[in-house]
């Protein structure tokens, strides 16, 4: 098998369309948006259409023990390496019809386009579906569980009712005691890329078809609590209070000032604060801040949880203040593998698409997965970088292109294991 | 009756503690506070006791139609005004003993003292304890329904279901159509005299007595909305973002300092934020400010709030963000009468205790009372300006202190009203 000679093969792009509308309506709500949320019974319905798809194209269905769905385009060699190719189905509440699916529904089109050209790789081609890539349970669940990253903690927790979680995960037949045995060891792997919508405006506002990504941001959450103390908002004087939302206000405008100055690759985001005890005649005895900082640069990511623990204790501290810091969760920053993304380039080249390499600032499964195996992720345009929305679109010709792209890079990915 | 003949006339501060333990079993909380919610069942078991006490007094015990509980020093003399002396019984959650009690039960002794002395003043000398002063249901109901205050919207609301209130009042006796006979005629009135403890540090830090009050702050409440965009906190550049909860942080900031600047009497305060929605990793659409003014000066608060309601327009400007507000309640601002502050001047130089006039920070019924009748408050001092907490104190000899001024202010009152 040479890729070269095969440089006219292309997809079925009305085949994909059908599909995609197909899937559309699993989930579907009334805006035009999608809610499909891990182990949902939407979530149910839409991995049992997709193996009915794995089934017709002659695919090996397989279930992990992580819930991974997954249809094999099998290769007869002795000790085949594995190429896996996907994404994830589920969706964030009334998200778009894009983020996730266009990844598993272009990987299955490649396996269907490579099956009818009557090609034999030389590898295993896994198209895979991972489990709550979203995180309506645990973020990256399925991609965690196959690296070998999810700890016990991710199902039992003394601080957090898992209950529901487990119940959810045995009425989609996972077993909690088992998601680790869907741990795949390295040596059988021989890589795994992973189309998927920018969810930015970059491509679209540059007016490029694919986006190379060369890397996926860290991203470390904190719950920042700030202690004051409650008193009569009448009667003590402003200059003499203690006031822990006032304190976390003056923190948040300075954590963004210092972001922005600091660490211009970096983003910051206070999502949530919580007051105690929240009467308007009461000065804030409480403030939890729910913060998130995201950098490429595992490093500077570091840098940056320093940076801002440091000014929460000076903010503090100049408002009489105590705080206390806890660290959530920590997604360490991933960097993709020369050889994915130079297959990634030259099929873009060959297929004359215009494309640019970039670092991607939302979590994927492909960051899990570049721990065990080289991966590379292909982004095609987002309109006005609008997802996790049922305003989230792409336009079909980019979905195409990037489809065609993802079936000339897994070539070329094969064709180096031939090599 | 001449006042200055009973230069010597004294409460029994003894027979004063009794009754104070006493009621402060009434709705105890384990670490020392009160829970004493208006209408709850401690209120209710309050008010029993309270008039027994009346009847143990020889007080004639009326309740009126807002459920304010009064007993009467009867003046046999045709067309005699009443003078009324009190506070409220109720309490906050988990607040002190000596809040709105201590005005109850000074009153309660100093018409036992005087009936004692065989005393017959010149008007009708009514005790009182109002209804909801603390606002577990609505702020001020009693004294609002008695100066006439009380519009239906207090009981009736399209946008509150006041159901659980009206059933409480049902409960405690008081049917809600009838509040309104609880309205006083003016002409019927000598006035109103509230001792309170002052809730502030001032009294204390300044090592004085006594303070007159001149008057009572207005109070006026908002509930701010600011509205941005949610979006990926990931991919939505830093400076591209329209954060609702970045402009409301800089919005109390900027209304912080402009009430420090241009408004020296004034405070302000923010006592609660809601964020939505609210994930990590969500850009902030809403966030809900609930915020209050008080000044002494009833155009001044006005000027006050147009600073603030600009200045919220002014921020959400700035970060491409629209605002809404909703002034939620206003209390105007209450002077006190010139004779009673007088009457209190005079009754602590006679008893040799240091005063100053100041003014008061918090809401009484003194507020709406001073609107049908001349009305006056006496401060004492509150150890370290704590209030609404178990840790609410005030030393015992301010209690009796506090209580023979109130005493000889009656007397001066009463006396004015023969002269």
């Amino acid at each position: 098998m040479v890729a070269k000679n095969l440089v006219n093969l292309k997809i079925n792009a009305e085949r994909l369309r059908t599909n995609f509308d197909e899937l559309a309506e699993i989930g579907a709500t009334v805006d035009g948006g999608i809610s499909r949320l891990a182990l949902s019974n939407s979530d149910l319905e839409a991995r049992a259409w997709l193996a009915d798809q794995f089934e017709a194209t002659g695919l090996l269905v397989n279930d992990d023990d992580a819930g991974n769905l997954s249809g094999v385009l099998r290769c007869p060699k002795r000790k085949a390496k594995t190429l896996l190719v996907g994404s994830h189905l589920d969706s964030v509440p009334n998200g778009g019809r894009y983020d996730g699916a266009v990844g598993v529904l272009a990987a299955l089109e490649c396996a269907r386009t490579l099956k009818e050209a009557g090609l034999q790789l030389p590898v295993h081609l896994e198209v895979i579906d991972f489990t709550d890539e979203e995180g309506c349970w645990q973020s990256l669940f399925g991609s965690r569980a196959m690296s070998g990253s999810l700890s016990d903690e991710y199902i039992n927790d003394k601080s957090v009712d898992y209950g529901p979680f487990r119940a959810a995960l045995f009425r989609a037949g996972i077993r909690p005691g088992d998601v680790n045995r869907a741990r795949r060891d390295p040596a059988t792997l021989a890589g795994y890329i992973e189309l998927h919508i920018e969810q930015g405006y970059r491509l679209h506002q540059w007016g490029v078809d694919i986006g190379v990504v060369s890397g996926i941001v860290g991203r470390t959450t904190y719950e920042i609590t700030f202690y004051g103390e409650a008193s009569h908002s009448g009667t003590t004087a402003m200059s003499a209070r203690r006031d822990a939302l006032l304190g976390a206000t003056d923190y948040i405008r300075a954590a963004y000032d210092r972001v922005m100055q600091d660490f211009p690759d970096g983003v910051f985001n206070c999502g949530n604060m919580h007051i105690c005890p929240g009467a308007f005649n009461i000065i804030p005895s409480e403030a939890k801040l729910t913060i998130e900082c995201r950098h490429p640069d595992e490093e500077r990511i570091a840098a940056m949880e320093s940076a801002l623990i440091r000014l929460a204790q000076e903010e503090a501290i100049s408002h009489r203040l105590t705080v206390g810091v806890r660290r959530v969760v920590h997604m360490p920053a991933a960097v993709m593998a020369e050889p994915v993304m130079t297959a990634v380039q030259n099929a873009c080249e060959m297929l004359g698409c215009t494309y640019t390499t970039l670092v991607s600032y939302a979590g994927h499964d492909a960051q899990m997965m570049s721990g065990i195996t080289p991966t590379g992720m292909i982004f095609i345009p987002s309109v006005d970088g609008i997802s996790h929305s049922p305003r989230e679109f792409t336009e079909w010709e980019h979905v195409v292109a990037g489809t065609n792209v993802l079936l000339h890079t897994i070539l070329m990915m094969a064709q180096a294991e031939a090599d």
